[in-house]
């Protein structure tokens, strides 16, 4: 089994290392503070230059890019495969791709959709862009973190830009879900009782959003099932019954000024998803 | 079978009025604007008043509630039932309720989720609050807008709650998705793919709702599967990638502040659900 090293040892670093291990491969690690290789069958390495000389790819999840540079040892990289795991955005995920250019490290980001413990499983997502030589050689050592995993492009930002489109939706979303139990419980509608009908509403979403992704996609936005003057009305009336609870309503109001900036643009008598082509 | 009345003929109170007839209650309508009754079998009205004393049942559907009080005739309505399905705030319900009560006439407020070409079928929700002898009295007449009806209790405001917390949920998702094509399309991903991935994501949104609403009943919010400090993490990364696109980022920099409200609170190691109890 290929070798590998981790660098990195927070609650990501060490599943992953714990899943390279379960998959047989030899794995050396490092992490800034010593003693976080508890319970795993690793090489524990002195150096970070160190541990990434032990194998031919090196996978860095740390805090954010900014730690992961400071610990990355080109001299020592030059010639191997990094992966790097850290979250972060698509531009700096092209700047860490062009600096590894620079320094004849092939170079792989990455995107781990996973809570720590599902790494490894089934409901582990992962997405990689980079060059397809470079996912291909390593795609078999990669596949101990997840087989569900994406190549989804040349463009080293690929992956991070992924992420963040589908991140807002979830967050946005989130926060959705959030404001409708505190509107509920101030209204003293119990929450499994409100989560029951939110749930019937969601078996809606799957063709809401075929029907939006066409529309973008089209660049067309038909108001004949709900004009953005309509939108605008409904809006209001939550926000109505926001106020009347005197609770924060940040995000609906920041919602409600884009639909309203699209109808001061002229097009009140379009759909919501015209917002999607006026961000 | 039952006379009815209807008063608004807009794309909504026509709908209604064409369900009716469809089973067979003899229909009376009003519109403030005459000719609107076009391809109905129904009785037109000369005034709201006229149109009222039709019926034992009032069904008023218009643009909102100062429309609907403006029409609203106190004297031909007492002893009869109003049944207000313009959509409105749980406190407009309330208001309209007890002004109902002053006047002796039976009272219920209405809620239709529903598109109009969904009335009278199967898809369409409609939600009543108001005394339970009112609703069984005209349930069966109700039934013809749509079977899939729940009386929600007897506070008149609980079905617009339960509207406002449902469509708060909804409409703030749905700028999270139309927010998810802005930033796919800034970033050359096509429309259609990022909507594959967002509908596997929406996936997990029925159990996450069902543990954000166990959460909430206990009002306690453990941080096991994502702590605070990591949701601002995230969001950060996604703020980066909206930013690095000149996109509007007002909407999840609204959630972002909600977060960092309660990092500063001193919950930053608690889970998402946090939130719900701090609005
Ligand atoms: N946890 C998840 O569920 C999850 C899911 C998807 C993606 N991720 C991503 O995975 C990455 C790691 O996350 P995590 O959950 O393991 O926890 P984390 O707190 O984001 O990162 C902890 C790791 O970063 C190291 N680190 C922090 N600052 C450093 C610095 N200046 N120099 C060197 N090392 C530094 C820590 O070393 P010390 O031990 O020395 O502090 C530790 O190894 C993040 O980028 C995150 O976005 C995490
Ligand atoms: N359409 C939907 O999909 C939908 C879904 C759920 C709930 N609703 C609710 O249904 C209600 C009606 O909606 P709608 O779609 O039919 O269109 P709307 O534009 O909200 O309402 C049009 C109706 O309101 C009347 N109206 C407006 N201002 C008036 C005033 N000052 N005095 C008297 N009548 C007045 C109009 O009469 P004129 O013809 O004389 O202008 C017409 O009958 C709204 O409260 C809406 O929230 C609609």
């Amino acid at each position: 089994m290929t070798t590998v090293t981790v660098l990195g040892l927070g609650p990501m670093g060490h599943a992953l290392a714990a899943a390279f291990t379960a998959a047989d491969h030899p794995t050396t690690v490092w992490n800034r503070t010593p003693g976080k290789e508890t319970s795993l069958d690793v090489t524990v390495a002195a150096t970070a230059a160190q541990a990434i000389a032990a194998s031919p790819l090196t996978v860095v999840c740390v805090r954010d890019h900014r730690a992961a540079q400071s610990i990355l040892d080109t001299d020592a990289l030059k010639g191997r495969t990094l992966v790097n795991v850290t979250g972060g955005s698509p531009r700096q995920a092209r700047e860490m791709a062009s600096w590894a250019a620079d320094h004849g490290i092939g170079y792989l980001d990455g995107v781990i959709v996973a809570t720590t413990d599902a790494i490894g499983g089934p409901e582990a997502t992962l997405f990689y862009s980079g060059p397809a030589d470079v996912y291909e050689k390593h795609r078999g050592t990669l596949a101990a973190l997840g087989e569900n995993a994406h190549h989804l492009g040349e463009d080293p930002g690929r992956a991070a830009a992924f992420d963040a489109s589908l991140q807002d939706m979830l967050w946005t979303s989130m926060s959705g879900v959030i404001h409708m139990f505190a509107l509920a419980k101030a209204e003293s509608i119990g929450a499994a009782t409100i989560a029951g009908h939110a749930k019937a509403m969601l078996g809606f979403f799957p063709d809401m959003i075929d029907l939006l992704a066409a529309q973008v996609a089209a660049d067309h936005y038909p108001g004949d099932a709900g004009t953005l003057e309509s939108t605008a009305a409904t809006m209001d009336h939550i926000l109505d019954a926001i106020r009347e609870r005197n609770l924060d309503n940040g995000v609906l109001t920041a919602a409600r000024t884009q639909v309203r900036q699209a109808i001061d643009a002229g097009h009140g008598s379009e759909g919501f998803g015209r917002l999607a082509a006026l961000q």
